[in-house]
């Protein structure tokens, strides 16, 4: 069975602020020692399991430029420029579209094209299995997180441990982003997983699911798919995707189907979804500080410290993140990342447009 | 009786750095709002006083530029530069040799370049107690400052509360820097004045102080003296200078003479000895943040924030100082200031003394 993967890279991250910009989102920014962008991590990761000429990266016209430049090895044609967001529903959509009309069939990878993983190997293990299940009929398999604590910033699935199919456990149901009360008890519970948004199904198995419950968008999805590589091409494409409604497949489409399959990936796994996130995913030196940049420290520790060129001398701090580029600097205690949307809310209503 | 000051101006501080630089030390700095410099402040005090012309600045070459600069009504003349730092005992003597030129008698009235004072008016009026003081007879009169916490980074004056002349007091000791212990003793007894570093006599008087105690510095003065205005006024005082010791004049004049006296200021004095003074000279808004240049702040509060234009965003930090310049940027915690020499002392073993 031919093997295929979609790439999502039109998100608009503001956590990683003031690295991360309006026209520089997360995917596109290097946080490792390697200067690797988590876009391109993500398309190395996979290449043991789908050939370069197989992966689909979905954008949009502003992060064209950028996707060209960081992934020069996939084919023009695999890059599908969104005319606006709708969410990860019509984008899979989208990309089934366009798979299918390559290959007749085939199986589906779909992947963030902003999260860390640890072990690749592992992960691709995990892919191969979930390829393996999505290829026994017309499963849709989701892959989710063992949850190592009660976060209360993911969705949850709540899998069946003893309906088990291949490596996968059948899918209960999805939860959305709960309180910290429910976030414990579905820890506690062990019948939870993270939601990581990765997912693996046969074309058509999605497809087929699309034309089951959004059949408005599954029609467009047939329009669209049959003006590829035409004159009307663009033009389809323009009038047909504004559309769809805007929702995730998660809500849009697995929620409501039958032959939903989890697989409880164990990869070291980390969507990044904030400064705090270095401290898993990189490793400190001694006074448990994570540096990088021209930087002193005297009496530091714990911090998370991303300079330039610039002298930056940090005395006596502990858990502060530090975050310079050539224009804005952050400074911002650990413990209060999640406020950083609100610099950029005052940047917003002050029209300080160019710091976003 | 004719009345003379001399300021001050030679010393080369590292605790405002990154803002004090081995080129632009603290005296020469502005940390108010009205963007005037602590030197300007200084002479603009004694304005009522003391007249231009008759206002002496001690610096060295490296300073003379900036003396200039922001000095620019201060007659040539007056501006002393020494061709070495021989600490305050010589500095004092070369003044009085040059005022002595000038006129055969004055009261002398000698200040620190990089303090800050609070209420003129009191401080104007507590140097008239002191020039009159100095007036009467052959008194060496010092300013003291009613300490407020037992500080141990300055020095202490041990007066006697009965012996009073006109508004001073006899001094019975100077004391150096005390530990912790000794400074709570010495504020608990109200026998003991912080040691301000101002003074005000006759030129006759320290300079028949100087010929008493230290006799050769005494020679090399006369000999500078006479210099003064011919054309070997240069080449005199580059031979002799170097040749006085490097000694404080507390400990080399004051300790050991008679006719010491000391007026308690009370004017709120600081010597701005590092950033966290800040705190006690500026209003802080109302967060208790202190905040000048381009900043924004969210859940930050009691922060000293010195930014540029460059966009600095502070997000819960409590207790941090950001000193942000061209080329360095600082992030310190108010209770780590101190070390804020660690970082210059690693600058310097690395080198890298363009930063210093």
């Amino acid at each position: 069975m031919k093997k295929t993967a979609l790439i999502m890279a039109g998100g608009r991250g503001e956590r990683f602020w003031p690295r991360s910009r309006k026209n520089m989102p997360k995917q596109f920014l290097s946080l490792t020692e390697d200067r690797k962008t988590l876009i391109q991590h993500t398309v190395n990761r996979i290449l043991p399991l789908v050939d370069l000429e197989d992966i689909y990266i979905s954008t949009n016209k502003d992060y064209l430029p950028l996707v060209k430049e960081q992934l020069p090895d996939i084919p023009d044609e695999n890059i599908l420029c969104e005319p606006v967001g709708r969410n990860t529903a019509p984008c899979i959509g989208l990309a089934a579209a366009h798979i299918t009309k390559k290959y007749e069939e085939s199986v589906m990878l779909v992947l963030p094209s902003d999260h860390m993983i640890r072990h690749n190997q592992m992960f691709v293990n995990t892919l191969e299995d979930a390829i393996a299940l999505a290829n026994d009929g017309e499963n849709l398999v989701t892959i989710g997180i063992m949850p190592e604590y009660p976060e209360t910033g993911y969705g949850y699935i709540k899998f069946l441990s003893r309906e088990r199919k291949l490596s996968g456990y059948k899918v209960e149901t999805f939860a959305e982003k709960p309180s910290i009360e429910l976030a414990k008890e579905y820890v506690s519970s062990g019948d939870y997983l993270w939601n990581s948004g990765m997912f693996a199904w046969k074309t058509s198995s999605i497809l087929a699911a699309f034309e089951r419950i959004m059949p408005d968008v599954s029609e467009g999805l047939e329009i669209i798919k049959n003006a590829i590589g035409t004159s009307a091409q663009n033009d389809i494409l323009e009038k047909t995707f504004p559309t769809f409604p805007s929702i995730s497949i998660d809500y849009g489409i697995m929620e409501k189907s039958p032959n939903i399959y989890t697989i409880p990936g164990n990869f070291g796994w980390d969507d990044v979804g904030s400064w705090n996130a270095m401290d898993r995913t990189q490793k400190s030196n001694e006074f448990g500080n994570i540096i990088d940049g021209n930087v002193i420290t005297v009496g530091t520790n714990d911090c998370i410290i991303q300079g330039t060129d610039k002298l930056m001398a940090c005395v006596g701090l502990k858990d502060i993140i530090v975050v310079d580029t050539k224009d804005a600097t952050l400074i911002c205690h650990k413990d209060s990342s999640s406020e950083i949307k609100k610099v950029l809310e005052n940047l917003k209503i002050c029209n300080r447009t160019e710091y976003l």
